[in-house]
């Protein structure tokens, strides 16, 4: 995704707001007819004037033979703008499903860092026959990004950029601008990079910079010199902290030896970042591989649910197995099970609230993992206040519920106590997660749940069988 | 958040790459005391070579009375730097604690769009003091910017941005900006805009038509006329996908009448689509208000998370009392009680993962409301599968550990249905809300597990109570 800066013009003088679409009712199911059809115009026609959201949807609802297909039709800088757009499993997909000179005619029109990354995520036979069809020098280029992880600034990159000798002027930077305006249209040219003989990286120059000074000047006397680079092995986080820091548009990434090697743009960081967050959402809720849309095919889509639904059913029957050892208690307060979902789900609610706050605040950088005790303390005050006010509420209604206070005093202690336990838990886990050097928002809850309920199940049942005498 | 376009020099030529930072476990240690001694010079040194998140952190760490005498100490340019890197209770807090005076020269720093936030949020007594106390212009066009929502185009813009008359030249426009450098110096000058006498917008100019055009052109020839732009009341949701379907760093905002009144800067709306995700985040474990970090005051934190916990006690009491009707079945067959804490958290892990996967798609606009019939059938076609893998696998544990298989295949049965009913509720739910306004994000947790464990303990009571002969 490059953020080239170029407004588009728009010809009617009416369509000022960008809401004011043609209707877009019809056309997912225009778009399989003319597809059918081979209509190239029409369906050119339509993609250039339907939003990007409907266009990805009308993609997506097309089978698999005719979004192949309508790779093929149109023209390869359309094709690529689409690509863009669509999800990474769609757009490999598409890719894998398209002829491999169509393909690789798509490709050559991507960003680098896109090719890259479509391109490790394809099967290998395919993506070596795309990259035989595709210009060599884009060929070459997408081969050498693609050592690069998907999210580190070396992948994150793009080495499409400007970059001039220091000895040159600024009339040598505008002639050269001008005789390549075409193959720069697509460029994001708020700066340009000024190299030494041996391509390392010596300043940084604006373009308003070109602007104000003289035409005969020499650019090494009028750019940033030494300017902030990042290493192609910078992590995203990194990087997401780095523009956080830094009003960039864009920073110069440097190889292991120093060189230049491409420039990592805002955009493209603020975008991975939504995608990961993205990803993080799907696995913190059980989809552990951290992508499913409802094209995939039903196997894959059930398989990479599967995965977490079997782990849950061990990570449960280890809290069953508290309420099976105290079967004699229960069968003798039979009215106690109504209560034991009760504890576990509302001690999972004060659990998770603490895990939440925990994962914001490793991400703001606001605790560390060596913050355990104040985090500690801050959360068992307020589990002690909420604990309280839920312990009794519970407990209350136990006793007006089943006509027996002492039964409400059981599953109000045991929820009290048991949140304690939650918001301890919760609140330090994710911090223990991180220390150990894994994703905290992910594991977090099932191991919280799978302590809180067998924490809660325990207080619950032995209160109620040291108090029997009582409950009977 | 503004985005200018300065490279920051460094002095020093051994710091090419980012990272390498003066030592940094000292800061949170040593920022109290010298607040404390009043030491300037060497707070704003440290300020200056921190890295942010230390920074934020370290600034987090200190109590109230030192926070606002942070501020009235340092120069108001690092405090506005600092300021705009804090999270937005933190950056409130501060502005309150600082002396109104302090807190307007600091507010005067800040882009356009952050003043008005940051306004909104304060008490009003407190608004008003500093609005009376900073730039008459700068309050001014703060108080404009107020009458926007935080999260739409009116809000998201800024209002410092290059605005030119159609009748200017090149070289007009050249000397504007040389005259005005240090005041452009924070703009983000990658396009100026260019209106008629009526303030209406006509163009855009790009730097580089600038740079490659004659001097003595006028800037109507030049421009690109009839630019795309937005209104000032365009949601968030909509700038975002404008932002995906255009490659532009910035939109111009039209008011009402259709007049210039701002800059929407891509950065800025992804900045903010992030926080609404963070936002979604923390509502979604429990947090309602969306809004919590551990330096907020204690009775403020309870509060927040009781919210949702006491909620939570009245949807647990409907789930529990399906159990308590079926006391006699569940007293006969005890050995059932492990498995209903089991059938309702597997349940709801399915369900889970179906409303994930339908809230990304409707993010991404790959479904709409209207898709509910496709959507069910892909779920129940995963469903089906997931729940008979899940079901017999329960099924077998629960005959080998219970030693009676028609207890396994009740609790099987009752789980390979529910699951069925999870994943249906699950992926529709999302829908549902969708077409009511509601975000789905918050509210289909709560309501599917609220059904499911409806649902799944009747399914295993109502099964067990058909078949008790042979279970006791």
């Amino acid at each position: 995704m490059t953020v080239p800066n170029d407004p588009n013009r728009k010809s009617t003088a009416d369509s000022q707001t960008s809401h004011e679409f043609a209707p877009v009712m019809s056309l997912e199911r225009q778009l399989p007819q003319l597809v059918d059809h081979a209509d190239v115009d029409k369906i050119e026609q339509l993609l250039e004037h339907y939003p990007n959201h409907e266009l990805v949807r009308a993609v997506s609802l097309l089978d698999d033979h005719a979004r192949g297909k309508l790779i093929d039709l149109i023209a390869p800088e359309l094709a690529a703008d689409l690509v863009e757009q669509l999800p990474t499993v769609q757009a490999v997909q598409l890719l894998e499903e398209a002829e491999p000179d169509h393909a690789a005619a798509v490709v050559n029109e991507l960003p680098s860092d896109l090719q890259a990354d479509l391109l490790s995520d394809l099967d290998e036979d395919d993506a070596e026959a795309i990259l035989l069809h595709m210009e060599p020098t884009e060929a070459q280029s997408a081969r050498e990004l693609q050592q690069y992880n998907e999210y580190e600034a070396g992948g994150l990159m793009v080495t499409e950029l400007l970059r001039y000798p220091d000895s040159w002027t600024v009339q040598d930077v505008i002639n050269d601008l001008q005789a390549g305006a075409e193959k720069y249209r697509d460029y994001q040219i708020q700066y340009a990079y000024v190299t030494d003989g041996n391509q390392f990286l010596r300043g940084v120059l604006r373009l308003r910079d070109l602007l104000l000074g003289s035409r005969s000047q020499v650019i090494r006397n009028i750019m940033i010199p030494s300017p902030l680079s990042v290493r192609a092995n910078m992590s995203l986080e990194e990087l997401h902290g780095f523009f956080q820091q830094h009003h960039f548009l864009g920073v110069p990434v440097t190889g292991d030896n120093g060189q230049l090697v491409g420039v990592v743009q805002r955009a493209d960081v603020d975008q991975a970042w939504i995608e990961i967050q993205d990803r993080s959402f799907l696995r913190r809720q059980g989809i552990l591989r951290g992508e499913e849309i409802r094209v995939m095919p039903i196997w894959e889509r059930a398989q990479g649910r599967l995965v977490w639904l079997s782990l849950n059913i061990v990570l449960n029957l280890l809290a069953a197995s508290i309420i099976s050892r105290f079967e004699s208690t229960l069968a003798a307060v039979i009215a106690l099970a109504a209560f034991l979902p009760i504890i576990s789900d509302m001690s999972g609610c004060s659990g998770n609230q603490a895990v939440a706050v925990s994962i914001r605040e490793l991400m703001l950088g606001l605790v560390k993992p060596r913050d355990a005790w104040r985090v500690w303390i801050k959360e068992v005050s307020v589990g002690l206040i909420n604990g309280m006010v839920v312990g009794v509420l519970l407990g209350v209604i136990a006793t007006i519920w089943k006509g027996n206070w002492v039964l409400g005093l059981v599953v109000g202690m045991a929820l009290t106590i048991n949140t304690l336990v939650a918001v301890s838990i919760g609140g330090l886990i994710p911090l223990l997660l991180r220390r150990l050097g894994k994703d905290p928002a992910v594991a977090s809850g099932p191991l919280l749940t799978t302590v809180t309920d067998m924490c809660g199940f325990f207080l619950v049942l032995s209160l109620a069988s040291a108090w029997l005498e009582y409950l009977k």
